[in-house]
Parts: C-alpha cells; sequence; structure tokens
C-alpha cells in the first residue's frame, strides 16, 4: 500500500513508522510487527506503531531519527508491505527450548539487534535465553566475531598492541588511568576504549573526561595510540561492536548481566580495537558481578579459551570487589585520587593494582619477567605521570593539570561512626546508591569518599564517609539515602557473645 | 523538580512522560526508568523516555493517552521525582533463578501489570520466567485471583450459572454459537465471554460480531443473561481480567503461550464473570497449543485441580487440534456455516462438538444424566435456533438473519487436488495464514473454505479450498501463501512402495 511520509515533532532511537488504526488493520499489523518500507528504489525495515490520533488515513508518521536515518522527506510517497519476523526470533526461541545457537543464527540475531530489526522485547528474550540457559563458549565466541564484524575495526601496522579491561561493577575502580600510561611508557601500544556508567557512579570514560576529551572516533583513537602510545575514550564513541551499547541498555533495565554477554562485551570490544594481549580484572565479592571465587575461576578459564580462539592472548585477574577501590568514588573525586596517586601524594591498593594489571601485561609481551617490579620501577621513576600528561594532551586536556586542581563538590555531608569497632563489611552497591543520588555521574562534581576501609579500626565519632554534591537538593537526597541504607557494617574483634546459663 | 506539562500530539497506550535530555540526566533518569508525578495532591508512576528534541529543560511531555487518564491540563506544573523500580521485577528475576512466586508476589506483578507500571521488557520478562521455569498449580491460582481482583467481576443473585471455553489456535472453532444458546433453552445462565483473533483469523467475538454488537460492559452482560439466558460478547470490554489483554500482546510477539498463562487467562474470565460450571475445550495437535494427548491430559488435570481451589467445578474435553472444526475459516464465512448448522442444512463435526460440550454442562448441573442426549433433543427441537435468535435480538442484531443472508467476500480463488488420493494431513497453522492473508479478521467477508477434510477422498482436480477476500490485492497474496506452502497433504492409500531387487 503506498503512504504518504508525515514526519512527527519527535525522537525516538530507532527505526519506526506510526501507521492509523485503519491502516494497519487493513495491512494486518500489529503493534509491534515490522514492515518493509519501499521508496526510490531502496528500502528499510522498521517496527510498526498504532496511532488512534494524529496520524490519518493514507499517511505514515515517521520520527526525526528515523526521517535522517533513512533519508525520508515530508510528504514522500512510499510503499509499506508486511515484513516476515525475522529469523532471529525463532533462533531465541529454540535457545530458550535448551538449545545451542549456531553461527550463522547468532550472526543473524546480533546483526537484527545491530540493525535495529530487533524489537526492546525480543532482545530481552535474547538475555533472559543467555541468563537461563547459558552459552558454550564457541557460541560466545562466535557472538564476538559477529559484534566485532558489524562495528569499526581498528588495526594497528606495526608495535605490540595489549589491552586492559575490568567487566566491572566495582566503585572507584580507576586503575586503568594509571595502569595506561604505565604501560604506554614501556613502549607498548594501548588504546584503550572505556564504557561510561549506566547504573554505577562513573565509567573509566567519565571519570577521563574531567581531565580530557574522551569521544573520540575510531581513527582518532589509533592515531593517538601511534602518537603517543595510548588513549582512555570511550568505547560507544569509537563505534566498535555497537551492538553491545543496545543489548546493555535492555539488560539495565531487567538488572541482568548475562555471563556470556559480559564476556561477549568485554572480548568484542578488545579485540575491535586492535589489541593482541589482554589483561582482564574480575572482581570477586557478594554484590559484584562475580558472586565467588569459584565462579570466578570458571568465568576467568572461559574468557581465556574464548580468546584464545579468537587469536587473542588473554590473562585474567580475580581480584578484591568487596571494597571500593581506592577512596574516591565519583567522576572528580576518582580523577584526583588518581593524580594524588600519580604525584606520590597517597598509596594503596589503586596504586597496588595498577602496577598489578600493568606488571601482567608486561610479562605477557616478554617486556619483563617480573611485570610488577618493572611497572613499579616506570612509575617511581616518574615516567607514568609524564605520558598520563602526553595523552591528556594529545586528547585536548590540560597537560599541567594536578590534583588540587580538581573542582569536586562544595556541598558536602559528613558520616560519622556510631560507635568503636573495625569495618567488617562494607556495601559498594549501598555506597554507589549514595554517590548516584549525589548526581553522579552528571555532575562531575558529586560522589562519596571514604574514610575508612575494610579492617581498619574506627572510634565512635569518627568519620566513615563524606558525600560531595553541586547541588543541596541533590545532598539532601543523598543523605536520607546514607541515613537509612548501611554503607559500613561496624562491629568489635567479638562479634557476639554467648553465656550458657548463670555465671 | 518542577516541570510544565506540554501535551503532545500522539497517543500510545500506556503512562510515560517525555523528558528533555538534560533533565533526565539532572534526575539520574535513563529510558525505562519511572518517575512518580505529583500534583494537585495526587500522584501516578510513569515511564520515562528521554529525547533529543521537542522537549525543552523544565517541560514535560505526555502523550493524549496519559494526559487524559492522569487528567494533565497543558501548562500545569507538576513535581517529578524517581521512582524505585518495582518489587515485582525483583520477584520475576528470582522465578527466573527457579523459585516459585509467593501469593503475594504474583499479585503484586499482576497489579504492576493492570496499572500499567510494568514496561514491555519486564512483562516480556514475567512470560518467559513461566514459560522456562513454569508455575505450580497454586502459583497459577494465585495468579488468577489476582487478575480477577484488579477486573470487573459480575455476581448473578440467582440461577445456576455455567460457562464454556476454549484454549484457544485451532481455525473455525465455533461451537460456542450453538452450544451457548443450547444451554441458555435449558434454562441456565451462559454469560459467555469471549476473544477477538490476536494472531487467527477470527475469534468467536469476530463471528459473533457479524450478527451483532459483542461489545458490552460488564453490567450489559449481566442483564441480558438475566433477560434471555445467554450472551457472546468481547471480554476485554467488559473489563472483566484486564491484565490478560496486556500479557497477550506481549506473548504475540514473542510468538510464545506459556501453560501456566493459558490456565490462568481461562479461569480469570470464567471465575470473574460469574461461573460455577465450567467446560473447557482443549484442542490437541502437532500445531496446536497442546501438541498432544499426554500434555493435553496433565494441562486438563492442572485446569480442573485449580478450579477446585477457585470455588469452580471444572471439566475439560481434549478434542481433534489437528484440522478445522468444520468448514468454514473467517468472521463471516463462520457465522454463515453455524447458521447453516442451525437450519439444519448441514451437519458434521461442529454440531457434535457443540451439542457434546452443551451435554457436559447439562451432566455437571444435574439437568441431564446423558447430557449429549438432551442437547440434541433441545438442538432437534429448533430451541437452540430461537435462543440464538434471542440472543442475537438482546444483544442489537438482526433476529431474522438466515445463513444467505451473510455477505461473503466477492473475489474467490478455488484451489484443486493435483493428485487424487485421500487427505492424509492439514496444516492448521497454513489455512490461518491464508485466512488472514486475505484479509481476515479485519474484512469479515475474508476468509477459506475448506472442501476437504482428513480422511476424505479426493479426485484430482476436485476443489480442495476456496479463497474468500474483499480486496483484489488481498486476494492475490492469499493466492500466493496457498501456492507456496502446502496446506493438505494428499496421498494413496499406499504411503510408500518398496521393492528389492528385480522382479
Amino acid at each position: 500500500m503506498k503512504f504518504r511520509i508525515r514526519t512527527l515533532p519527535l525522537r525516538t532511537e530507532r527505526i519506526a513508522v506510526v501507521l492509523s488504526q485503519d491502516d494497519a488493520a487493513e495491512l494486518g499489523l500489529l503493534p509491534g510487527d515490522r514492515v518493509k518500507v519501499t521508496f526510490d528504489g531502496r528500502s528499510f525495515v522498521a517496527e510498526v506503531e498504532v496511532t488512534h490520533e494524529l496520524i490519518s488515513s493514507g499517511e505514515v508518521g515517521v520520527c526525526s531519527f528515523t526521517a535522517e536515518t533513512c533519508s525520508l522527506m515530508e510528504e514522500c510517497v512510499v510503499n509499506i508491505t508486511p515484513f516476515a519476523r525475522p529469523k532471529s526470533v525463532e533462533y531465541i526461541r529454540k535457545k530458550l527450548d535448551g538449545a545451542k545457537y549456531e553461527r550463522e543464527e547468532i550472526r543473524d540475531i546480533i546483526g537484527s539487534i545491530s540493525s535495529d530489526i530487533l524489537s526492546e522485547v525480543e532482545i530481552s528474550a535474547f538475555i533472559l535465553a543467555s541468563e537461563i540457559v547459558g552459552m558454550h563458549n564457541d557460541e560466545i565466541q562466535w557472538m564476538v566475531e559477529a559484534m566485532v564484524e558489524v562495528g569499526q575495526k581498528v588495526v594497528f601496522e606495526k608495535g605490540t598492541v595489549v589491552d586492559m579491561h575490568s567487566i566491572g561493577g566495582l566503585p572507584g575502580n580507576r586503575f586503568a588511568l594509571i595502569a595506561v600510561p604505565t604501560v604506554a611508557a614501556a613502549g607498548l601500544l594501548i588504546p584503550k576504549t572505556a564504557s561510561r556508567a549506566i547504573t554505577s557512579a562513573s565509567g573509566t570514560a567519565d571519570t577521563m573526561e574531567v581531565l580530557a576529551n574522551v569521544n573520540l572516533s575510531a581513527d582518532e583513537m589509533k592515531e593517538i595510540t601511534e602518537k603517543v602510545g595510548g588513549v582512555i575514550v570511550w568505547n560507544a564513541a569509537t563505534g566498535i561492536a555497537p551492538a553491545d551499547e543496545k543489548i546493555i541498555r535492555v539488560e539495565y533495565q531487567l538488572e541482568l548481566s548475562p555471563k556470556p554477554h559480559l564476556m561477549a562485551s568485554v572480548l568484542s570490544k578488545k579485540l575491535g580495537s586492535g589489541a593482541k594481549f589482554v589483561a582482564i580484572d574480575i572482581p570477586v565479592g557478594r554484590k559484584a558481578k562475580i558472586e565467588n571465587v569459584d565462579v570466578g575461576r570458571s568465568f576467568a578459564n572461559s574468557l581465556m579459551e574464548i580468546g584464545r580462539n579468537l587469536g587473542l592472548k588473554v590473562a585474567t585477574a580475580l581480584t578484591d570487589g568487596s571494597q571500593p577501590l581506592g577512596r574516591a568514588i565519583g567522576p572528580a573525586l576518582e580523577a584526583r585520587e588518581v593524580l594524588e596517586v600519580m604525584e606520590r601524594k597517597v598509596e594503596g591498593d589503586m596504586l597496588e593494582k595498577a602496577l598489578g594489571i600493568a606488571g601482567i601485561l608486561f610479562e605477557m609481551t616478554g617486556i619483563a619477567s617480573s611485570g610488577y617490579q618493572h611497572a613499579r620501577k616506570i612509575f617511581e621513576s616518574g615516567r607514568t605521570l609524564e605520558k598520563f600528561r602526553e595523552i591528556i594532551a594529545a586528547q585536548g586536556g590540560d597537560e599541567n593539570v594536578r590534583a588540587e586542581d580538581i573542582a569536586v563538590g562544595d556541598k558536602t555531608y559528613t558520616l560519622h561512626a556510631a560507635r568503636e569497632g573495625y569495618v567488617r563489611e562494607m556495601d559498594i552497591a549501598v555506597l554507589n546508591e549514595i554517590a548516584r543520588t549525589a548526581g553522579a555521574p552528571k555532575d562531575k562534581g558529586a560522589g562519596v569518599y571514604v574514610h575508612k576501609k575494610r579492617g581498619e579500626v574506627v572510634k565512635a565519632g569518627e568519620p566513615l564517609l563524606t558525600i560531595y554534591a553541586e547541588k543541596e537538593w541533590k545532598l539532601d537526597n543523598a543523605i536520607e539515602v546514607a541515613n537509612t541504607k548501611q554503607a559500613f557494617e561496624i562491629s568489635g574483634v567479638i562479634i557476639e557473645r554467648y553465656t550458657m546459663g548463670r555465671w
């Protein structure tokens, strides 16, 4: 049937057409069905929405995103025919019944997700099938290959290209800002792509953005890496493995991160950025994505095996996922802390982890037999900070920035210990919620600074954490979270006392 | 934060607000998150959409559906605060891990679906959990209770109230149009609610609509039942068990009908319409919702047990789901066939099934010890047709309608047998697709008439089926389906021949 285009003053980030109820019924279409839209010898597939008003019979509405993406103009005439449900939906149903995907099937699913042919409801079926039924290592490998295939791919002509990544979920986990320049200072190439926070208070890209521009294309990323040895950029801007972003958006709504997807997400980004040696950080803890060491070991083994089959040398490190890394949570607070470490003002787990991960890459590439010691030498010589300044400058930031220059939120509140004892447990989910409620990651200066970490002794009245915010009302909300949910568990050395009968 | 309402010239059938990207980030909101909207001392929960244009900072967009449902006017000022993810999402995640729902949990889930608090992505997680993990009988019972609780409920003060229902999926399955008046003619009350087609060529409500108005409220349904003994109305119009419609819409997108939902769907409608005795038709066949007799028996047992716990007396009948009931598929063709049966022009499986199901209800209520015979007596006395005319009149139709008055599509095409033999198999999915492609259920006169049924002998060149359409282009499309997909499997009595060596 022929329809006249009507552009709507709206923007949804997917390819969809709006039909009147009559026309939809005429074509036998229901909301969520797909149609093939043909005009000028070209065609695309769109999802159908149905409206009772606004669109008259004979008209088809498109939002500005669809109009631009598909080059449609007001009043132009298109032909619309029903389009069969994509095959990929059938494959997902097979997986729900416990079947294994074929290589072509998973390629088709990832292709459909990348080109917006699958609806969010269908993507959620894909996610749930992965979560419940799981995937074999070869299925994950095919998924990675398909994810890389549909995106930008960076190829370095020379040099040893390495990378590092965390599977995420740990507040303050910003070791890469120290490890990347350490690795680059040793002459390796490290085109590090990083995430922005979706549900956390800051991602590595958010924190790096306090210091430099992270929205770089794949070409810019390659150029800077070849020039100064390393970059730290936002992965979505590079266009590498774009299906991942779409899957993660639906996973967020379901509060699920199926392990096959976690693996495919990390490996596809690293494979797409041209790395050959990759060190992967796997935080383990009760509230982390990996709940215990046994699960972590099997996860690490799968990652390494799939990596090998993809031509990647993968090393993994199970790390402490039970408390924040360092003491700062939130973009500016974290950036400041990272600079303080590099300026030798503080030491601690942040530095240890950064040198440990850099060291793994030194050992993998044969640069040093004792990687940690080698990394430590580079760091202590000042070359890490020097290289970090070069990277910041190459990404358009101020190379002379110092820790004290970083502005953090000026509205603050400090929570004090009610009793003495030592910190037995910290709840990283609560710390994350306090920092987000205070405004992170949107308000760069918002977040939480943790004064006490696990095992540290606390006196009654001593500060436990300080909340930073840019806006008074967000501070108030964050204080409420801090006062109603327990971020710290403080206890004496004797946890409980039992007596029997009378003394 | 305070926002000014801007009504959008759009209508989506859910409660949502559109925020600018800046404001959404300011509130820490992502698409799919929920907010609490407060104004004038009232409040509601809405899903968040985020737009790059159209809505400025400080404004919040609402579609006309949301504006009407929530009484919002252009320019009025509302307060918006983030709203925590509903508990029901957590319960669904627990089920995905294999847990059993508590009574309050499933009540919460159904409540959230009914009040549009759950997104389609979350509803799809609920459906997939039911499909993969399944439900115990008591969970299904609680689901039914919750579904009835949030909808209209009809209570009859006197009389014996019975009902019948099919779990669906069988083309031409219109026995209720004969069985309902037969039951009503015997003095029972039968307030029959029926579905419209979603993926089939016609539902009982679509076929009844050829003869009378089916969009009646729960009150009208009750009034007519008390007056003439029976009705046949569209279930969604009555407002009984409204969550069901929303669940079914997402199930359609996933091409899934989890068995616990099939049971809850039927039982909630019957419980809500005030029935005490219910006969349920379960078509069994390779392409039916129930694939074989073993599955059918266990399904029937669960239905009866759950019914008993709900205070319903449930009888079930496993029926032939391998070929259409009668010979007509599509609203007008089916209505004509039903009238032909009642006018004693044709006999066959349609009449047998109608009398069989009516008979079950006669035996359950003690009206007759041999229910089928009793039903046959009523039918042959002409009282079925007489009562059907009363029901049609009460629902605003023409009580003098005769089979020959029913207009069917005037564009037709007949498919002939290429070889002689007998009909070994029919594919109900293909027949359904041909009828839908021809225009059913939207074009009431469109559909398929089947000349040969299973086991019948066919000569080469004899007609197998006739397609009816109202529009030439739809007929052409339906012919293409009929010529490329095989609705009939014809074979000789000898299916295959084997010889060994030479004679």
